[in-house]
């Protein structure tokens, strides 16, 4: 008999049969004697519907109202699925963010959680109630209401399961785990049963949209045993075979690791490359170029500077496809005379493909398997950035699944 | 320069295009220099689909969950209006009914306001802001959120208006202000440019729908001056104009009334009468007939019991006719055997029809006008009640129309 934190995604609350699933699913944990918690998103659909509206009214509506307006999705599914709860005979409350409280800072639409008061839910489960709480959402110190960003909800199941050191946050969503790469693009990539929290954080970061890298993060900081899986199953299907679905994110340096070197493919069609060519190669360069791009809100992603022979170098940067042409403005109209730098060369098509695994950290010749593999097929490399445990390159983007599924095959992840 | 308490409905907030009208109706008060606090309702039809949602999971939902849900309505309106006032140009904020805090009981579904804080909407307006208040809500003393019932939003823009001693709420509707009779009926209608409260609470009670009927009552017992007006006029007419049109409610003992004895014709088709036949005639036989009718949760209106000679009596009563026949269900199975009565008769289809107006005070006569004019259309009365200003009479529903439109010329009310 254990406390675990269930979160359920847009898709598994999207109708009110769904919810009555959700419903049926948590009564059966209820059943065995365990605590539950459950975090739900908003009704699929929902948020978007009320971002739509706010939009119709002003392009650029005020964040703080923004978080008023969006937050309300959470609170009617949360409102939904207790009343779906008692239904199923199960004593069931749920609370807005504000009521636990779940304190965040101000940063409205994409707050940070700063602590979660259990007190209040503690002492319901002590009474045996299901307790819901709202996702994507909490309260700053001033009372005003704030949102986690997209995904946020993800982020909120982790911190809860993190205040109330619960056993495990289940992450339900609409695929059944963490893949070695994307089925789509391979068929044959694996369900992983396990990855590592810092494989889980790096194929987050580098695309894969089964979870919220914050999420992720947080579930690292407090060492959250956070596992992934299906919301579409019977959601009477035997606890025993239900524990065991899906894939648990790992925080045990020794745990059980699936021995394979690689764990995973992550990639991303959404890139673009630019290089400043012929830039004087001086102390300061770096922040010259990169300075005024960050001062117009733009993420760059994979940083190359060359030690030049001339006196002068190229410097490449990413930047996220939408964000491309905001970028060569910027760079037009304040870096390259600033700079004196000769002109641009852009790339506007350009994919990353990334192979992840902690094996990386003790096999040589990782990268050069990569690179090799890659040369067979023709794909020529255009950036390459590594860390410990990933390696990424920058290729053409019409090359992507070719790439994808080579190294799928020639890191034997379809074994 | 004054505060003033506005108060939109869900049909004057039921579009986007409504919101930015209601946004340019305040901004229009505010550059003119008044402090405005704005109540809002839902969109209208967002809280039928809220409530829809919550019926089609469960028959009975908790009422706890269900003030979540149906709160959610009016958050999400709040923050629209706030957009849009800003989109405007002013300066706006939006608080839930817990942000500001509006205290009530925990009478979910129908709470009452017990107390509103308004520290943070003065420091809201005297920094020149326009303050957004969601209506139809509260928080309770252990912090769960309320609900007002139906029409609650009435209530809250009142009470807040009570609350920072505003001096007129504004209660902008889709009629353009209290008529002496429903004008569908009698097309001669008049608005009354003033009305006194009490006969505002007859006629609210009556079933005029005009103004809910505990938001009058909160409005007299604060003398809150109350306005009812149309949001359907031209939001930029002029702000002289705006300020007298509709009508007036005044709590001024000796205001200047309309010199008419009847102010109004109310009525209502929904009843039913219903007559326990040949029941024993001592003391308690009312609570024995209608104690049970209690329980059942129906609100009886009109009663009427004789005096017998014979020692058994007749009792009637009439219901809404929606719970007419629950309410023959439980006077068959429980109140009939119990005191020993003959029969039930029963008329499905009557209507009530009330003359309304502080003048009945003072001035005799005005039943028997009533009663006569009544007779000279032919019309029979079943039963009849009376208070210190209205009087009301039960008749057959088919004559309703006919009622109104005789009685509303006798008076004279369309002159």
């Amino acid at each position: 008999m254990a406390l675990f934190v269930h979160k359920y995604g847009g898709t598994s609350m999207g109708s009110v049969e769904r919810i009555k699933n959700v419903a049926r699913r948590i009564a059966k944990w209820h059943a065995a004697g365990h605590k539950i918690v459950v975090v739900p998103s908003a009704m699929s659909g929902e948020t978007n519907r009320l971002l739509g509206l706010a939009r119709e009214i002003s392009p650029f509506p005020d964040v703080r109202e923004m978080d008023m307006l969006a937050s309300t999705g959470e609170q009617a599914s949360s409102a939904l699925l207790a009343i779906a709860l008692q239904k199923e005979g199960v004593s069931a409350r749920s609370y807005a963010g504000w009521q636990v409280p779940v304190n965040t800072d101000s940063s409205y639409t994409k707050a940070r959680i700063v602590s979660i008061e259990g007190t209040k839910v503690q002492d319901d489960l002590a009474q045996g109630k299901v307790v819901v709480i709202t996702g994507f959402q909490g309260v700053d110190p001033e009372g005003n209401i704030t949102t986690l960003g997209r995904g946020g909800s993800d982020t909120s199941a982790v911190a809860v399961a993190a205040a109330l050191k619960a056993q495990e946050c289940l992450i339900y969503t609409d695929v059944d785990g963490v893949y070695t790469t994307d089925p789509r693009v391979v068929p044959e990539a694996r369900r992983l049963s396990q990855i590592s929290f810092e494989e889980m954080l790096e194929m987050a970061s580098l695309g894969s949209k089964v979870l919220q890298i914050r999420s992720v993060e947080f579930a690292g900081k407090y060492s959250v045993p956070t596992r992934v899986l299906s919301s579409l199953t019977d959601p009477l299907i035997s606890l025993e075979i239900e524990m065991s679905s899906g894939t648990l994110i790992n925080f045990e340096e020794d745990g059980k690791m699936e021995s394979a070197v690689v764990s995973g493919i992550a990639f991303s069609r959404d890139e673009a490359k630019i290089t400043v060519l012929s830039v004087p190669d001086t102390p300061g360069i770096a922040h010259s170029i990169l300075g005024p791009v960050a001062d117009a809100n733009i993420e760059v992603d994979m940083i190359l500077q060359n030690q030049s022979v001339s006196g002068t170098t190229d410097f490449s940067f990413t930047v996220n496809r939408n964000d491309f042409k905001h970028t060569v403005d910027v760079l037009r109209n304040q870096v390259i005379p600033a700079v004196k730098a000769k002109d641009l060369a852009v790339d506007e098509k350009v994919a990353k493909v990334s192979i992840v695994g902690v094996g990386m950290r003790s096999h040589v010749g990782i990268a050069s398997l990569m690179f090799k593999t890659l040369a067979q097929e023709g794909i020529n490399i255009k950036m390459i950035s590594t860390s410990e445990i990933k390696t990424s390159v920058i290729i053409d983007d019409k090359y992507m699944e070719l790439a994808v599924r080579a190294l799928h095959k020639a890191f034997d992840l379809d074994k």
